[in-house]
């Protein structure tokens, strides 16, 4: 098996160096990821300029790949064929911070795996729910152990084609798996105005850390008690219910008044 | 009504002004919108640096502001308070070419609209489904007359909470609307493998544009055949037929060996 292992942190943080120690043991790993910071950075496909790669040594002495492009194009590049050897699996992480409900398309963790999917090759994605501090150094390896487990355990299934995995693994103590849905966040973002040295506006988006509605069967729910959360995710964003209300409003009568440029508007033209 | 008004291409691009102009008859309307062309730039959150706005004139000497934030940074600045009055529909577009299948969580105009719904505020996404030359002119007053219409129908309705419309019109003639669900995408994308005038490599991802698969109910489907698709998106991507398929491998049984720094590996520990 060859793994491809990325983030959204940059190339030199920690959490990519943990979970690419423990997919070694699966075969071989290629690490291509960001070489800076690209969290909330969405998903990415760069095509306005060319991409660089250089090659870095990380902390354990093993060689990995940065690139200036996001995690999403990271993946493009890898699966495009920068490695010349086929890539079977693409994991995404760890990510010091729990990605759940609307965060998944935000979170370059996540949009890493997507872009994975979209080039049919399984993507999972981790993301550890730590409370990063800023201080003391995280302990990713319980949540590298779990990815471990759960690729072993993919390793033995035939994995549904066209979706992604989004693992949370909650700070120990660590009390089991459970496969969820993708939960509600609640953003509590506030504009902060503030004034430069040399008098002029900026705005910083910032406000409170977000909470999430710890429902039964969620991703929010399941970290807070303690478990895994594993939510399949897939790239089919249709609202299908809504279609059919929609169609109920006989809005798709063919356009009558002939000219495109003068379509019907209710009598408002 | 106060409608935003916001794109991906930049404050100055022309589609952004056709679409601003319809939009001037059901109210007031405020252009935020960035600085410059963040096409395939994804659901960003801009948190590492704060944002600046400047006010600019349009073509027509209407004021718009630009940001040097993502277009989704931009409804999020607007819908946080840089504009007093509460805002009440956001629009973005017009794109010059079409978001359909995997493009929505790519594209900066899909992603203005998720923005939108994530802070509880009706998103639409307007995109053109031009032969783009990058010669010639586009002629943006049909799609902007069709995404009129459109608001003219929302507006007597009750808009589902949670979801946004991808709106995506054909090159005249357009032979009406259909509700759609997202088709598929196939990309065409290369890894274009250079070497620069000092003699070192970069990457341009080249290849030919995306192509998509025409079928029945879908956004390329519709387009393919002169009708307008109009598709409603939801920001749960969970894949639900895959958490029952996941259940039944048990893999969610608590973790045995009691630290979480040794989980069960299946005996590979």
């Amino acid at each position: 098996m060859h793994i491809l292992v990325t983030n959204d942190d940059g190339v030199t943080a920690p959490g990519i160096l943990s979970i690419a120690q423990e997919m070694r043991s699966f075969g071989q790993v290629s690490i291509l990821a960001p070489d800076h910071n690209w969290s909330g950075g969405g998903h990415v496909k760069t095509i306005d300029r060319p991409l660089r790669v250089r090659q870095v040594n990380l902390a354990d002495g093993s060689t990995a790949f940065a690139s200036d492009g996001a995690p999403s194009d990271c993946v493009a590049l890898a699966l495009l064929g920068y490695f010349p050897d086929k890539i079977d699996l693409v994991v995404s992480g760890i990510n010091p911070m729990a990605n759940l409900g609307h965060d998944v398309t935000y979170s370059g963790t996540v949009t890493a795996a997507m872009e994975a999917v979209i080039w049919g090759v399984p993507g999972i994605a981790v993301s550890l729910d730590s409370t990063h501090n800023h201080l003391d150094p995280i302990d990713y390896s319980p949540a590298a152990k779990i990815a471990r487990q759960i690729v072993e355990n993919l390793s033995k299934t035939q994995f549904p084609a066209g979706i992604l995995l989004n693992i949370n693994v909650p700070t120990i103590p660590i009390r089991g798996i459970r496969f969820t849905r993708q939960g509600l966040r609640m953003y509590r973002d506030r504009l902060d105005h503030r004034i430069d040295p040399r008098g002029k506006p900026y705005y910083w988006i910032g406000g409170d850390a977000p909470t999430g509605l710890p429902e039964e069967g969620t991703d929010v729910g399941a970290l807070a008690e303690g478990f895994v959360s594993i939510t399949p995710l897939q790239l089919d964003l249709t609202a299908y219910p809504a279609i059919q209300a929609f169609k109920k409003l006989s809005w798709e009568s063919p356009i009558q008044e002939g000219s495109p440029t003068s379509p019907r508007i209710n009598g408002r033209k």
